[in-house]
């Protein structure tokens, strides 16, 4: 199929395609909260089947199943060459609900887009590419490569059993070369691609003052667990954004003189994004006089993702509450290890005098990039060049984070991320969304890369073979 | 009636009374909730018309209505000396729910205690007062004196509109003495009073950092409001408790030699308070230095009731908050204003470029102490002696707070607290109860002070006049 008629499929199959989308996001596949995980496993499988894919949902190693999806190589293609997709079927939690112009998990389709919970984060990718197969399936040549799936049902609480899985089935996920989850386009309609992502350790601070609320007058000679949090958190960050966590910068590795070129050409428009946003102050990297992109792509973070102490709700209440917790979402960069992170925060706060402040790591993941100048990072620019019809953004590393390095741990492949979002996506907030005419074109992307796929990746074996020789 | 007679009518009263009391508790008075109000007016109104109360209900300057109640003295009483009673029908929130061990609005006798919310502050007070009044009026010789209410509906959300109804109906509520909303026995069970209250300046900060919650991953160089606010926070009060705003110790009286004497011989069980609330960490005072009796009485306080921003559910979610907000309670002594307090608190953060947050105050009031010296203290001490059995405890304020400096100011009378809490009371918290003992006493005790008033407030007169002669 040349372009045009894989454009002209594509439009044929959408009412089905969507259809089948928005039976998919009905389900409120919320990992965080323990929500609807058997009835999204068997719908993830009975879509692959349907296709004629052979599946197994693994469940022997705990957490969340993880399914695996196998489509062969049609008659007329290479066997020999194996694309693997990796994508995640739960979701972030919708709250808060009330912000939400439609309900989350009411798929609704206005202006263009499509509006529900995982829509974009990753729902719509999955069903993208379960639609490319289909259309090579249904073509004249039949589907060029084999291509296998792994869909894993704990992304967004931190993929925390997804590694033994990785390292038991190594051989059942073999590939050689993997397709990532997520992908956009930017604030100026660029289609934006990843071949690596950051890591995470994501901690909870719990500080313990009482064994009951009291009553706020004692505050005169009673402590309080939520100034201890406030006063703590305070000697971890200032206010310039500087980490002051005494270790947390070790073993950073240094970019590349490549990737730091990479970084400075990406595009990055400050006033598009404060509008988007809505955003009430400068970006924060002004004040440290840094790129945002060199932020965004090599520094690490630490973000307050959540507060709570005492009462919340409507006008005053006069209550000196027992306990105060604090949610920090640690970015890391390549050389970073999570659980010296989580050793580093706890030490500092014993220094500061804060032993009564306990601390928890939700999710911890390493960074990863992948080799920036492998052939099969070229073929999917290449294709995405012709499809979008401009030059693509390819970062060394998103700003996002994923269980990428188990993955190049254990299968040893290239990998680049993208996907069917767009700028105002809002991945984990209310009203997230994708536009339908992305959609389609992430269709068409994928149909590309699949037909092309085992003759880039033999080129890149005759390079091998030539250097060695 | 004697002491003995009284105690036996409480006594045969109890059931009646206590039916009473669950009735009223039933009713989910939430102010801050705007909960239950025109039907806990009606109950108050039934109560007091019940007993041959004259009653009128105040609702022509704003608000939640304001209650009037009058008793008169009986035949052989002396119709030239008026008690007043203030009290509130509102309750403070119940949340969090899930720590109740009944529910709150559901009395439940457990063990000799009454439990409901609001049970302690201050619907149990109520009850006993207008039980001594029947127990008054059924003796043989009537009601001692007249006997004025006042209950308002506003207490908890800091009676925002209680003095236009002071000031318009100063002559409705014109009395001798007053007799304030609340008072408990301590941790060794001495009943415990005081002659005067702290001020309160109840303010909340927001900080609002974007229009739209975002991915946590963009934290590299998008601004964070609930950092923004905890480092805030953190200039204003640091670890060893000191407040740091600028002016907010401005105009502070100094406490009399007599006061400093009064609160030196308070007594105060460090071991005691830390047990009753399970307190993890030794008192704020220790790292001062400072005596917790002169802190409790004499210091003002800043104290964060409730910090909220972005994700508080379980497990993790990536978001960066678009806001973030503080309640913040300080509590004032004679000579502060919370108007200057606010306007510090705003200057301050300018000062240190939080621009970005404003700060709005829910509830301000001015500290009041009574003269310590008036016979109408002596009075009530010495009757609460006889009933109690042992010297009882006078501060001249408390730590908590209450509109008396507006009464203060309108009315020109003493006021001594008293009331039915023990110091497991949990007033503002879950699992709020009385004991049925001290409720019996508290109603004795009212009877006594009754029975005598009259004659101490003529001792008072006689004194003021051969002082003036």
């Amino acid at each position: 199929m040349d372009q045009g008629q894989v454009i002209k499929r594509v439009q044929e199959h959408l009412p089905q395609t969507l259809e089948t989308l928005k039976e998919y996001v009905r389900l409120p596949t919320v990992s965080a909260q323990h929500s609807a995980i058997p009835e999204t496993v068997a719908f993830v499988v009975a879509m692959m089947e349907k296709l004629g894919g052979v599946t197994r949902v693994l469940d022997d190693l705990g957490g969340n199943p993880v399914i695996y999806g196998f489509f062969p190589a049609g008659s007329k293609g290479d066997p020999g060459k194996t694309l693997l997709f990796y994508n995640h079927y739960d979701v972030q939690p919708p709250e808060p609900f009330d912000e939400w112009e439609t309900p989350p998990f009411e798929p609704a389709v206005k202006d263009g887009k499509l509006f529900a919970r995982g829509v974009a984060d990753n729902k719509g990718d999955l069903v993208a590419r379960l639609t490319a197969i289909q259309l090579l399936q249904e073509s004249e040549d039949g589907l060029p490569c084999n291509v296998k799936f792994m869909v894993e049902g704990e992304e967004e609480i931190g993929s925390p059993n997804l590694e033994p899985y990785l390292r038991k089935y190594q051989e059942l996920f073999s590939a050689d070369a993997c397709i990532w989850e997520f992908g956009s386009k930017d604030e100026a309609e660029r289609i934006s691609m990843v071949a690596g992502i950051k890591g995470m350790a994501y901690l909870e601070l719990t500080c313990e003052g009482a064994e009951i609320d009291m009553h706020s007058s004692i505050g005169a000679y009673v402590d309080n667990a939520a100034w201890r949090l406030v006063q703590a958190l305070a000697t971890m960050k200032n206010k310039e954004n500087e980490i002051l966590v005494e270790g947390f910068y070790d073993g950073i590795l240094e970019p590349s003189e490549r990737e730091r070129q990479v970084v400075r050409n990406l595009p990055f428009d400050t006033e598009a994004i404060s509008r988007l946003y809505g955003l009430k102050r400068p970006l924060i990297t002004e004040a440290l006089g840094v790129d945002p992109r060199e932020a965004m792509v090599f520094h690490p973070t630490m973000t307050i993702c959540g507060i709570e102490s005492g009462y919340t709700g409507e006008g005053a209440k006069t209550v000196l509450p027992k306990r105060a917790k604090a949610k920090v979402d640690c970015r890391l960069v390549p050389g970073q290890d999570p659980e010296h992170i989580l050793a580093c925060v706890k030490s500092h706060l014993l220094k500061h005098g804060f032993d009564d402040i306990s601390v928890k790591m939700w999710n911890g993941q390493k960074a990863y990039r992948s080799d920036y100048d492998h052939p099969f990072v070229s073929h999917v620019m290449e294709t995405a060049r012709h499809v979008y019809g401009h030059e693509p953004i390819v970062a060394p590393n998103s700003a996002g984070t994923g269980p990428m390095y188990a993955f190049g741990e254990a299968l040893r492949l290239p990998i680049v991320s993208t996907g069917v979002g767009w700028s105002g996506s809002k991945v984990h907030a209310p009203n997230e969304s994708i536009r339908l005419q992305d959609f389609e074109q992430g269709i068409v992307h994928m149909v590309l890369m699949l037909s092309g796929f085992a003759q880039a990746m033999d080129a890149h074996l005759h390079r091998s073979q030539s250097g060695n020789g």
